[in-house]
């Protein structure tokens, strides 16, 4: 089904043809080959950077594309509607870079055209084993010690754990609570941290995901980005941004879910028809594409407020919430439209199901962002 | 709770700003009582008429003030949050406007200022009692006779029934199906053109709606708008326009059980706290609060694309589809907030409650809409 | 549709062929009129009473018909299939003379036969204006004076707050929180109770629930029922079986509005066939009959625990929560398949719908369910 | 979390502790390994069939327990909250014993004793590529020749095609729908029948569903199971009872998926506090313990119809739409309450959620459900 879209200028228009045709060429062809074999694609990531497709929403003498959230989240829905893992890993390396681009020193940003051209891979190490949703208690700890910081403590589910080239890390340089947090550009390779074996996830696995543990790691000082005691509110600034990337994901995942429903509903016969052409299963396909519809608008809407300069955390969070919501029950649906068709490996949509299912839990669960919405109608 | 709108000119946000102390001052206080006499509230619509509130998506060569579809739904949204009679009067006013500008003469269009003033207020007469959801099979017959035609049939569900100046009545002019309809505007108190007593509705009771009898009522020959047998096509690009209208009440509708829902949870105390603060209600209204904003924004993009010359049809159905049905969950749920103090009449919620319902009946049932939505996946 | 039903008895299928009977010649007939008036039915109690179904679970020796709770919960269905302010006040009714029959003294044993019998109306006075769902802390206050208790507050949202012939009322006699309330039986025309206007609600009007104020209310000190103390317990049994009661009436209510959108949908045509052979309506009743079905199943098991001497508390809850957001959701959608013919006052079904609403919030929100449910999984 | 259950017998109630105490001991230890290799566990069920747990509902003359439908179900639940894949085979392997059983020849018969005993596995032919939903349309065909059939054709997502030591083959052996298809018992290892390489599944990997091609097999005459043209019915009657079958395993999916979710809840803190504590996954674990209840009542009500020898296709159909809808949702939230925890191969909930969904599919896909409830009303 072709989305028509209204965007902001013609270069956009552009942009987004551009990234259809990568995402038909470069990565559906090898999506569900890699995912079989767990393993990352790399080169592919390469190629998006050489590209200009992962820096999107950054400055363009940072090498960035200096696009809008809004025009920068539906190249993600494409990526997604093809290959969940590597919009995700798009999403993350966006993320990865936002710190030292928001936040970072003239000498630092330097880092960022290597970043942006994907040259340089970024992970974001957050979430701790204990402390999935409650950042602000993280116990990773890091110890001022002449020249650099000795980092000490283990991050867990963390993209690109393996892959990446250098690691955003919240740890802890002061006392207790969110205004004892800091924000470290760590190299890899760096002598004491240390990748674990990859997860064994039920989707996303060619974006694999592994615990990292830091073990008096030493980073210099001057990776610090901002002050000490800074790292809570950027860690939750590029959450906000974040948020957007996975609800547009979401959103590209459960339209390529449901162009394969339809699809197939046009094609497969049953009582002597095209089963799109029996109502309960026209009136579902309607639902779902209505579903679609809404999350893709409400994602769009909460960017346009980024990019107007407006607050807009409880939006995004609302967007996330809806959207991956919307994408767990429209792959249900799509699996459903299929029958056994769509239960077994051959199949798209039966990863897209399982994809679904994680978008509800990372950059905050759904119950996190209900929170978040919640606390704004009492502050 | 203020919603962060972003519009496409200062003037937009001007007459946003009136819409709203209009709503304040105009509507909020007279709800309530118009709604217990069941009484149409005339005046209030002149007031809104004169204040340029009743052509707002006209020209302004003939006293519209010419808004994109955009800010025209925005401003239906908010007069639905304080009296959703009074926005879905303007909503099928405007409507009724609708074949005579887009496809009237020029001579025709020489009504239009008074129309757009709200001197002369307009009814839709589409539905009959037979065929609510198959316009094409209406019965209503019109017969050419010398410079007339004699009108004969019944309409049934008619807004505005009793209180307008004029109705667009679509009628069978040729042979049976979509070919045969044609669109006359008949001037009330026409000979023959009997309103007849309302119907008791559940909810929106001071906007009666009303059976009534063409009885060989003679509708002057150069009242036909458009051909005959353009009359079917009219209908379906007014009910387009409709439907938006429609969804943008139910956004309004609503937010404003939702704002009443978030006063009450902020005030009320159970069990030591107030109930706000209890994460189990928390959710819900943070639920509702995703809906109301995923219903705004779905209605905002299929706006933007009737704005931009694009077709819409398809979306104005999920619109509609999503708002109404949103609007009826998210109302039940205000009640649900406020308990029994929401189940009486004292507070607005109860009413809001009421006239969710009918919002997924009225212009299209959501079944029709499903319908639509489904067979675009085909067409 | 006729419901099969397994019952325990032959006796129980006569019970329910007279309940049936009666519903249809007594209480189906009246309904649409007495709502209309906001008249309490006191005749048709009187009737009911009269024929052995206001005793339905307690022993004979009291008058009543000592059935299973499975029997009498589906002579309730039946009643709110045709009127629910009747089922309603027989639950209720039945509700007021547990604490009665099941913590009297045999003196005060002596008035079950004409409560049984429906001489004697009861009223259960719980609620205060301040703490619906908070029980424990209720305000009204029982202080002991020679052989009298003066009772002074506010009881809110009371059923046969002004039809009663006795009220069970429960006050604090003691310190605060849930081991300081008692219950006293007190009888109607005590100087000093004073039933307030009806509150105007949005539908069950025939069975009006007003305040009652006591004022110093003097209540013979032998009316204390159990002991000092004993009243919260005594509450909360009694509302974990008025909470199958108001199941049972959810169920009832619900399959009364598939019923008669059943009986709409094989009659109304549009285009060209009758509206139940559309797949998309008639999937849609399939999932309204098979919700009514699991709600009625759910309320029965819980029932069957009850009879068994089990535990049921948790179940109680889970069947309230279940049965009565069920038949929220069918009543909605049976005035959908309707369309504008289920939005006005001459069709049974603009009425059930309305009265849904107040089954999710009687005898403990949902939400109040929810949290009793949850309790279970830590105690 | 314990189920109450109350049974018709002690019987019952040592066989379901026996059931509990097999599942403990032989099911959950082997579930992620087996699934790990895709290997069907032969020796498992070798086992069941010793202790009596292959031939539930069958008479005790051929080795069966004789017990009501009401309780095998619930035998069945209790193995699926377990190892799914084991419960559905007991449910196929019951389900192919059904045809011989109720429509079998006294010497068609004599094999069941060993069917029922378990050292004969079943499979069930319905099936074929291009008629999953549509069984009366089957082309796989049967030529009398002589004193044989010769089957030709091809079935699909067979369960055990690979394993099972007879199949009931559902042929064409007369004209064109329902009334020319019989069904023949064809042996495993007749020469022509060709199991084909197992479908690579979403979850359910040690239940392998595969391709039958048969290739002018020739199945003895005297393996017709009842005459000429009575196969479909025979299949529907069967699928009738199959179809409890799955609701009772959907029921103990869901159940384990709670139960493990509860687990985890009531360890897991964030925020300083057990999650289980906080209200919104309180309620959403309320939420979800509703749900499973309500499908075990229906599921069993279903049953309790097909005991007492009344009708119950409908009924069975509900059971199967409502209990298998519900364990895909409360298989999805039981994953969303473990968090990153439950997207791993380490959980068994991951493997639950994944499982789920085929039980949306099978024996007639939920739209098959809804087709036959819909019917009911107009027939």
């Amino acid at each position: 089904m072709t989305v028509d879209r209204i965007l902001p200028s013609d270069e956009a228009h552009e942009l987004l043809d551009l990234v259809t045709e990568l995402a038909d060429r470069e990565l559906a062809p090898r999506a569900a080959d890699f995912e079989s074999r767990a393993e990352f694609p790399r080169e592919v990531l390469r190629t998006l950077g050489r590209s200009g497709l992962l820096g999107l929403p950054y400055p363009q003498e940072y090498g960035g594309a200096e696009q809008p959230y809004e025009v920068y989240l539906q190249a993600l829905e494409i990526l997604a509607s093809r290959w969940l893992a590597v919009a995700e890993a798009v999403s993350v390396h966006t993320l990865s870079c936002y710190p030292t681009a928001a936040y970072g020193t003239e000498q630092q940003r330097k880092l960022l055209p290597e970043m942006i051209g994907g040259e340089l891979l970024g992970a974001y190490c957050l979430s701790e084993p204990q402390g999935g949703s409650d950042a602000a208690s993280l116990t990773t700890r890091a110890v001022r010690d002449g020249e650099h910081y000795a980092v000490t403590g283990t991050k867990a589910w963390i993209t690109h754990a393996t892959s990446a080239d250098f690691y955003n890390v919240f740890c802890r340089t002061g006392g207790p609570g969110a205004g004892g947090v800091s924000c470290l550009l760590a190299p890899a390779g760096t002598a004491g941290i240390e990748p674990q074996l990859p997860e064994r996830t039920m989707g996303l696995r060619s974006s694999p995901v592994a615990q990292i543990v830091f073990d008096s790691a030493r980073v210099p000082a001057d990776r610090l980005i901002g002050e000490e005691g800074a790292g809570f509110r950027i860690a939750m600034a590029a959450l906000d941004s974040g948020r957007l990337g996975i609800a547009a994901c979401a959103v590209g995942l459960a339209q390529g879910a449901l162009d394969y429903a339809l699809a197939y509903a046009r094609e497969r016969e049953q009582f002597g028809r095209r089963i799109i052409d029996f109502q309960g299963l026209g009136f579902l396909l309607a639902d779902m594409a209505t579903q679609v519809a809404a999350a893709r608008a409400l994602t769009l809407a909460a960017a346009r407020l980024r990019d107007a300069g407006r607050p807009y955390r409880v939006e995004a969070a609302k967007a996330k919430l809806f959207a991956t919501d919307m994408a767990m029950r429209v792959t249900t649906d799509a699996v459903q439209v299929l029958g056994g068709a769509g239960y077994v490996a051959d199949h798209p949509v039966e990863r897209f199901f399982r994809e679904a299912k994680v978008l509800q839990i990372v950059e905050g669960t759904n119950q996190i962002q209900r929170m978040v919405i919640a606390r704004s109608f009492t502050h």
